[in-house]
């Protein structure tokens, strides 16, 4: 049998342009999904595996990540954990001015105007839009779930990690369809984030300061049990947080009505605990910092306009690349076009191992955003080629209970040509709209490729050797 | 090469003698567990293969079992849903009497009387034991885990199918440890039943009152997206039921006390919802009983000494054989020696497709029975080759949202050998010792051989052919 007689199949690495000419001849290939990494990058690359303090700044980096045990302490108002006031917001993702801002966070700005009373009407509200004083949660030790924007007399809860010290918040889920989060600010928009704030707070607030300390993670490690990644299904987990809580719930002395609506609001809203999630994700990844020569990833945030991202050895800087629009399922009465570009702080969820990065041990959301139960499997597969370590912590039982892959690797991504893999929300593009779909969204890798040039300039020069 | 040359793997069949000796002399062999059918049971095999009947009525059978969908309608006393009093007690299983009874059963029928205030200590009640009037849970549409008394002033639950029109009971879960399902009769289990009985059963009757009907299968079918198999582990499902409850639980007015114990007890209980989930099986399968023909199991269910059986198309005849001793992990403390053997009606979830038949959806189970991922698959695929069809609304995402296998064919175990996966709690040997474990336990070949050859007498003879 000569090689030139069928069948054979082929094997194609790389540009599909080989591999289309011999499909088209009939030829049966397999492509492998292999890419050179990025021009340029290659020197930076060296620089970076050569760094001599690499190993143990990933090592020191990815262990203070995966032993992080955030505990809830309690809930207080924004301007106590924040200092803020007036008309300081903040917002998810990268710095932002009004002028480059999303209609989801311009929505959300004009909800937050309305919400602290600073104006009456949206069109007013739209008018001060631009003089708002905008931060990001990150800078605050905070994270938001899609437009992400906190305004001063908001709730917060506030988590505590005793192993490494740091401390996370963010707000309290307000549920899905009309909400601040993706951009809507209609009058049940108000009226709910003031009934959370005058009374959903101060009940839950009370129970929590009975029961003591929360451990999130292992809610989350139970979750991850029962069908939870931790994004956007988090269904067994809230489950979990309300049968902990709701014993203290009865026993506040709440007056009646007031109870009866806290444990109904509570119970309604199967992603309750995301904003549970993804403080404790954010306190996990703050203990990661500041490693000098470390690649690893502590931060993942998008604004609606840009993707950002921070590395362990490159401080407080965002590398940062046009946000991609997320490819879903919508739901009646939208399609594509109304979806927004990529929002939100809640990729700290991958950027801590879950969400995206462990679809595979939940199979029923992989209907919910469009894909197939063996495509969630192969996402976390491909996650395990970009991560340094598997979480002791967390398992997956559908993968016989392997760890979840933990602490990306900003290096590898460039080399390897895999971005971490992201589930989302999808805000509507027009502010006031709210949440039109779920699906997947990819990273921009020109992040990645931007903060490994970066880290490789941290790398110290070595000393030339000398010839005394 | 010659055949004699080594190495080659040997496949043997059915009996190990063959791969025994093999194996003995270092060959490596595959062995396939296949047996004949027991001696004496081709004849009714074939019987029933030809019977005209056969393939209408177990279509009927198995339609009417997996289009129940059972509501749990109230809670109401014993007494009025069995029209029983006195030392009429119910237990689990097949029929039994005191002088036959193993441990567990009696310790069960001591706190019964106990808690009836029939007798005022347990000496004095072991001495009333052989007077007590026992008749199986299942004679009157009821099923109990383990011991599975019920006695007159006990609260049920009452389930009812719309579809079918069936209608099932079943106690409220005591939770683990020290309960009277598992034997114990201390003063704390005592307390504990007129505290389930007095407070508990009024304020959740109350709740569910307020509710409406809730359907058992959707919870069931959501658990099993969540981890659940609907046997040995209903977390979600608890969660879940208690998410839906909870806002009527704290409407229906109880005094604050009554309502903290009530939502704390719920909460702090994983099993709570086996006690649903069991009469929405019963309720499921009696809709497939009495279809002529039908080689359909309708019942499985033990009381400590027989495991019996019934089939749809042998009415209410119980096929019993000794049961077999549970194997799997147990609790500090006690081993092997001290395990009953298998004991409940909470096989009613395995003949209606879930529990150990589902272990492929609980993953998370496998472990607390000493199994692996693996096994767990593996019991689930065995159960596909002695089943009539797959749920169409029981799904198993690990299996890519295959249906639960469903409908199990007497005729079909007794010709492959493989009998029904059960997963099962481990009940203590000695009156009053409670759960010793869990584990899994395989139901005897010998009352599905019995229940064939019964069937085979119910198949018409055909009319010999005439010569006119």
């Amino acid at each position: 049998m000569s090689i030139l007689d069928p069948p054979h199949t082929v094997l194609t690495v790389g540009a599909r342009l080989f591999d289309d000419a011999l499909a088209a001849q009939g030829v049966e290939t397999t492509a492998v999904d292999w890419r050179p990494p990025p021009p340029g990058t290659a020197g930076a690359l060296a620089t970076i595996a050569g760094d001599p303090r690499a190993a143990e700044a990933n090592r020191v980096a990815v262990e203070r990540m995966a032993s992080a045990r955030p505990e809830v302490v309690g809930i207080i108002t924004a301007a106590d954990a924040f200092g803020i006031g007036g008309t300081q917001f903040l917002h998810a993702g990268p710095p932002i001015t009004w002028d480059r801002a999303s209609g989801p966070l311009r929505g959300a700005i004009i909800g937050g105007l309305l919400f602290e009373g600073l104006t009456a009407t949206a069109e007013a509200a739209e008018g001060l839009g631009p003089s708002v004083e905008l931060q990001p949660c990150h800078h605050h030790r905070a994270v938001g779930p899609m437009a992400g924007v906190i305004t001063p007399s908001m709730p917060v809860f506030e988590l505590h990690d005793t192993v490494n010290g740091t401390t996370a918040y963010s707000t309290l889920n307000e549920g899905l369809g009309k909400v601040l989060r993706y951009g809507a600010y209609g009058p049940e928009v108000i009226d709910r984030l003031r009934w959370m704030r005058d009374v959903l707070a101060p009940v839950l607030g009370a129970a929590l300061a009975r029961m003591g300390p929360y451990d999130v993670r292992a809610m989350i490690a139970q979750g991850l049990q029962m069908g939870d990644e931790g994004h956007n299904r988090n269904r067994a987990g809230t489950s979990l947080f309300l049968r902990e809580v709701v014993g203290e719930l009865v026993e506040v002395g709440a007056p009646p009505s007031d109870l009866s609506a806290v444990v109904r609001f509570i119970a309604g809203n199967d992603h309750f605990v995301l904003n549970l999630v993804m403080p404790c994700a954010k306190a996990a990844a703050d203990a990661a910092r500041d490693v000098a020569g470390s690649s690893m990833v502590v931060a993942m945030a998008r604004n609606g306009t840009d993707f950002g991202i921070q590395l362990s050895g490159t401080g407080d800087r965002w590398f940062t690349a046009p946000a991609q629009t997320p490819k879903g399922l919508t739901f009646p009465g939208f399609d594509d076009d109304d979806v927004n570009p990529d929002i939100g702080d809640s990729t700290i969820t991958e950027t801590y191992g879950i969400g995206g990065m462990a679809m595979a041990c939940a199979p029923a959301i992989v209907r919910f955003v469009g894909g197939s139960v063996a495509e969630a499997v192969a996402k976390t597969m491909s996650a395990y080629e970009i991560t340094f370590t598997e979480s002791p912590h967390l398992q997956m039982p559908t993968l016989d209970f392997r760890g979840t892959p933990t602490g990306i690797d900003a290096a590898r991504v460039v080399r390897t040509g895999i971005v971490p893999p992201v589930n989302t929300g999808m805000a509507g593009r027009v502010a006031g709209t709210g949440q039109v779909g779920a699906g997947l969204v990819e990273p921009p890798m020109d992040c990645f490729v931007q903060a490994a040039l970066a880290l490789a300039e941290s790398v110290p020069v070595p000393p030339s050797p000398g010839w005394q």
